[in-house]
């Protein structure tokens, strides 16, 4: 790797823009690590093999595609320090086999302050209930269309849904919102769904029976992260859009019913498909919790709903705790009811938020949602990407 | 739900054929419990709940999509037999408060015989090393597309991967093998992807250099289960195909280095891509365990590979437990070689199998491949349709 080949101003090994806001006070080696210390007192103790196989240039990090083209393998064993120094707010490193790296100082400061970690421009997931939430968060459509994604987007983070409304009504529109955001996740229903009364119907969602709060896709190891649905129409008596923060349900239970909790949260059950070309079977929770202790999934529909995959012995306990995780999600304590008008398109986390609808009058007239998936990573993604902008 | 609504034979609450084989030796009533006993011995002791909310007539499972209409809170609070007995080989129970339930006969059948579990027809995944398999298991590729699917999906659930040959090699191929199996996953690269060298490549899969083994899109939640790649065009010199089992490197650190073991079971990393306008990142161990400790996922991919997640005193030994993992995946009793011919399409478990290719001279000629992925989910759904054909 001849000298020639560096770029004169060291690059980061992603493409977020790094602006050194505060100078380095110390650097200091000490063996196989080093020690950090800007002006304001911020610190990092940094492992030298990491700094070593994160210098960009080719043959270690790819100045191109910034991803490594060299493998732990092919590294040194050990990365000791022999000497490192701040040259013009970056870092020079030899190391003590001769060689040299020079790592980007603004970089550094940035992956002190921890803005590296997946959750560092994600805001908190917030419970609420109907006392907190009467409705969900609004927003102008076009306005998010047009890039006015922010706000959106942490309020859905937060709360686990929003809406946007006041959006055209063709067909299509839940996509372009979708793919505005990331990357549209396809399933059996197909990429984009339509949400009305069909002749032979696969499944309840196709009727015009009520819907029980329920997540999408308990069948699938993965339920999909968010799911839009966008009102194209809407003359039907009924139908109001039912939303439950499955997350404070959980929390409610965890503080008056710590048995339930304890059922629902380690006792499996088996959900299942019930088509003719696709058997999709899931064996899990009824809530998956964080290393915590609290909520980080729910998973249930009651309508897929199969066996419970457990001993016999804990049973009749996982159908009682089930009831009672029911029951709350009936409850108008907890489940939002609102009407949906044409052009409202509402964004829901599909893993927290359960959803529903009361039943509509088919012969009262026409409603019709169209609806696509996103997974968290492509929403968490889009909120990193703007978050660039601010930093 | 008056009773001439009901269908005359009892359905099953799924779609599957079920047809009983034995008849029923003996039935008893135990208070909420069933015990079911059939004439070859087989035994089920099933909750009464459990059948009352499995019975198929409307009100309770839809007999027109399976799926169900009740939720548990509408449900009596237990379910208590009065009687039981066996009518015409079904089973008809009398509950403590009137009702009654028929419910088939072959299906409970089924069900005692377990065929309803998550894993009841997908074959033990099969650790294999290079002194077992020198290339991938191979079958016809039309007669693949024609619905011989049975052999070659089996290969691919037990070794990790699988080789259709003989396709046609127009775009679009990998489709419909893809859709002829389940529904195709989605990513930022495209529904289908073409692996061949980009001038403004955003991935180093696009570039001509060699890529060591690894699994593709470590930085999301779920990794694609699959991964399809057929070879359009290939007249370049270099480039073949490796591919390592990373259950049996796995195995073989476990029973070797229980310690490296420990390390790479249980200390994250983050991933994260490198792209302009997404900012994708994950936080896991490199080796994810199952129930009985041993692998169920691999998530490795040195060129995204990024941040040690763990305290400082576990970073050095886990840099090392990666390098030997790494070293193992490099060597030829782990690593298989295949050149690819046009017309084949490698199919593999992309969270077992690690999958590379050697650097090849792109002045040399064409190495055109296009790809895509399938989760987990859609391959075991395949597997349990073709079953329902065969039991």
């Amino acid at each position: 790797m001849p000298d020639d080949h560096r770029p004169t101003a060291p690059l980061a090994p992603d493409f977020a823009p790094h602006v050194s806001d505060v100078p380095f006070a110390q650097t200091a080696a000490d063996g196989d690590w080093l020690d950090l210390v800007w002006q304001d007192g911020l610190t990092w103790r940094v492992y030298g093999m990491f700094l070593r196989e994160n210098e960009v240039i080719p043959g270690i990090i790819s100045p191109i595609t910034r991803e490594r083209e060299l493998e732990i393998d092919a590294m040194p064993k050990t990365a000791t320090l022999a000497a490192a120094n701040i040259i013009g707010g970056d870092l020079a490193v030899t190391w003590d086999d001769g060689a040299t790296s020079l790592i980007s100082g603004a970089w550094l400061r940035d992956m002190a302050k921890g803005l590296w970690r997946p959750e560092a421009h994600l805001p908190d997931m917030t419970p609420w209930t109907t006392g907190d939430l009467t409705e969900p968060p609004s927003f102008d459509g076009p306005a998010f269309l047009s890039g006015a994604m922010g706000e959106p987007l942490t309020a859905l983070w937060r709360y686990g849904l929003a809406r946007l409304r006041g959006l055209p009504t063709d067909q299509g529109t839940v996509q372009r919102v979708a793919e505005a955001i990331g990357t549209v996740r396809n399933s059996n229903f197909g990429f984009l769904f339509s949400v009305e009364t069909k002749p032979d119907p696969d499944s309840n969602a196709y009727r015009a029976v009520p819907l029980d709060a329920h997540t999408d896709l308990a069948t699938r190891e993965l339920q999909p992260g968010f799911q839009l649905l966008h009102c194209r129409q809407n003359t039907a008596t009924g139908g109001e859009s039912t939303m439950v923060d499955g997350f404070a349900v959980a929390e409610a239970i965890r503080a008056d019913d710590p048995d339930a909790y304890q059922a629902l949260t380690t006792l499996n059950w088996v959900f299942t498909n019930r088509h003719r070309d696709s058997d999709y079977r899931w064996s899990g929770p009824i809530i998956e919790t964080n290393a915590a202790g609290g909520p980080f999934e729910i998973r249930n529909t009651g309508f897929l709903r199969f066996f419970p995959d457990m001993p016999d012995a804990d049973i009749p306990r996982a159908y009682a705790a089930l009831r009672r995780f029911t029951e709350l999600c009936r409850s108008p304590a907890y489940r939002m009811a609102t009407p949906f008008a044409p052009g409202d398109l509402v964004i829901f986390d599909n893993r927290r938020v359960l959803h529903g609808r009361a039943s509509f009058d088919p012969q009262s007239g026409v409603r019709q949602l169209e609806g696509c998936y996103l997974d968290r990573d492509e929403v968490a993604s889009r909120l990193r990407i703007l978050a660039r902008g601010l930093t």
